[in-house]
């Protein structure tokens, strides 16, 4: 978390405390700064205030978005593409006992969806199409406004997990065109337990939880207020640098990438090189077992596939472009932030070679 | 929020960012002070570290409690009390368009259920009973203990919403017997956004929300790693303090409310005085009107009834007690904290009787 996100949380939770539904005059000062964080975020976002509803982060405003607008209605279709999050593919697969079919629609080995290979599987029920933005494994961004024109050329909605896109990339909500997009703070420098979904004005969503009315009726509960104001600072510096942050953080990863492919030689690839990508994250596939260099490479915090039965994130998103059991046991993922520096993709660099070498080697 | 909590929150921000379930050894030292914190909470609630859940407040842990207990149980009967909170009676009627019956219990004056009238009331298809351990708004404790045991002889579940008398009076999950007890950081100067439910070994819940699982598959996402570390310190501190705190609030609001009286005669009252209540809330009907005084005094942060359609639950536990819509507007809601003085006290009866005064001239 960004220092001046903490320094803007700090007053709200040590002198600003009322709620603001209290009628003291201390409770109106923190419904102003609620509404000021509000605007940070759709800033941000390239909306209007009052279409963006504060939640507890990234997993619920995909389980709002999907579960607020089809709960309520009869059993239908969702499209999902293969490479969306545990939490949207959770969301729309606890619909399936209701008698919800839910479709997975594939990609290239590129890590594309093709708009026109997903609209050809709209059907009459077709309720729902989720696409999320930028995938948080392998990093390709999604043609989210062309599937988002499709889609609603066949008058249905479309919710886009924007999660992994904010603070690396400028994300235009209007330029999407979806109907929901979820947000995540601590994606981008924010707070752990913040977030927020756009809900196109005059969309009609359900609430997923229930009590005391609150942000427009759909969470309910007494607001977090700390977690608002930091989502509503981390907003505002993302909206401030992310333009620069994408190009520097764009060619510190190509070096990176250039690094250990001149270190360790061709047996070294970068899982969909050439397809548009987030400028901070990639999965490489190296020589040797990926654990292992792991566990060699201790000073570094990446990640490898754990699970394929459920197969986790990085196992789905591989399999997904269609790599082998082989290949994702040998694929790492790792990713930059604002602060990485030459130095420590240099350092980096040397840990994973070393590691590799010493499992070539053995 | 207890200025200690905050630093204890601190690290898991600003160094300690990363999230338990990640292979790297700075992930595991979090996860550690993950499940130091959820045994500061079972020790408060006298618990085993697996009975409880970390959740993103009160409401939700109302919510996954009932929910998670019904929501995929065929259609049935369930029995709240007239004085639960929105977030409880918000649950249960969500449930009311898929055929439940959501039945309600009164209190008699006293504000308190008598357990047999509430025993009488479950049927064969009664699935649970919700019953809250201290009311928000006239500060009653219910019967609990006695409840479960006529609950469970005739084979039903009970969730307690102890939100409001943790940190305020000792509570003990075993004593209390019920099966499910929710628990709510902000309440006793833990972090907003943090929460806790208690489930009693072997009772089976269902998320209410979808992702990857955490939380022994009952709240999926990211965990809130700084809200649960802050719940985990704001509980080792109620454990410490709870019992002299309860006797020394105790001892300030009857200060307080003899204050009132002798200042303001016998037409001031306070709601269910001769009842076991929480030692620091209280109701309190004025001479005039509450919202009038609320204005006058505002530098005390004082609640009253703010609508009656749907009513509020300042409106509900006053109407529950029997009191009348002209008794309700002249009541204010008052309470007191940790660090509550007598000077504060007595300059809140003078500002009370000032503008009481200012409006029985009026």
């Amino acid at each position: 978390m960004a220092p001046s996100v903490m320094e803007a949380m700090k007053p709200y939770w040590l002198t600003h405390f009322m709620l603001p539904g209290q009628g003291h005059p201390h409770a109106q000062a923190v419904g102003e700064a609620l509404e000021n964080a509000r605007e940070g975020v759709a800033l941000l976002a390239g909306c209007e205030p009052f279409e963006i509803v504060f939640t507890g982060g990234g997993t619920e405003a995909n389980n709002l978005a999907i579960l607020g607008l089809l709960a309520s209605q009869p059993a239908g279709h969702v499209l999902v593409t293969a490479l969306e999050h545990d939490s949207v593919l959770g969301a729309a697969s606890s619909l399936v006992p209701k008698g919800w079919e839910v479709e997975t629609i594939g990609c290239d080995s590129d890590g594309v969806v093709d708009p026109e290979v997903l609209a050809a599987k709209i059907r009459a029920n077709t309720k729902m199409v989720c696409v999320q933005l930028a995938n948080p494994v392998i990093g390709t961004i999604q043609p989210v406004r062309d599937i988002a024109d499709l889609c609603h050329n066949r008058g249905v909605p479309v919710h886009c997990d924007a999660t992994q896109a904010f603070g690396k990339m400028p994300v235009d909500v209007m330029t999407l065109r979806a109907d929901t997009v979820s947000i995540s703070g601590h994606k981008f420098y924010g707070p752990k337990g913040s977030g927020a979904l756009y809900v196109r004005r005059g969309l009609h969503l359900s609430p997923i939880g229930f009590g005391e009315p609150r942000e427009m009726g759909l969470r309910p509960g007494a607001e977090n207020v700390p977690a608002c104001i930091g989502l509503g600072a981390a907003a505002s510096l993302a909206a401030r640098c992310a333009g620069d942050v994408e190009v520097g953080i764009g060619d510190l990863r190509d070096y990176f990438s250039n690094g250990l492919i001149s270190t360790l030689g061709d047996k070294v690839s970068i899982v969909c090189e050439d397809s548009i990508r987030l400028p901070n994250t990639m999965a490489v596939e190296m020589p040797g077992d990926a654990k292992r260099i792991q566990r060699a490479a201790r000073q570094l915090a990446i990640a490898t596939a754990q699970s394929d039965s459920p197969p986790d994130e990085i196992t789905r998103a591989l399999r997904a472009v269609g790599k082998s059991s082989a290949q994702i046991g040998r694929t790492i993922r790792l990713s930059l932030g604002w602060t990485s520096s030459r130095d420590q993709v240099d350092r980096a660099i040397e840990l994973l070679a070393d590691a590799a070498d010493g499992i070539v080697a053995a």
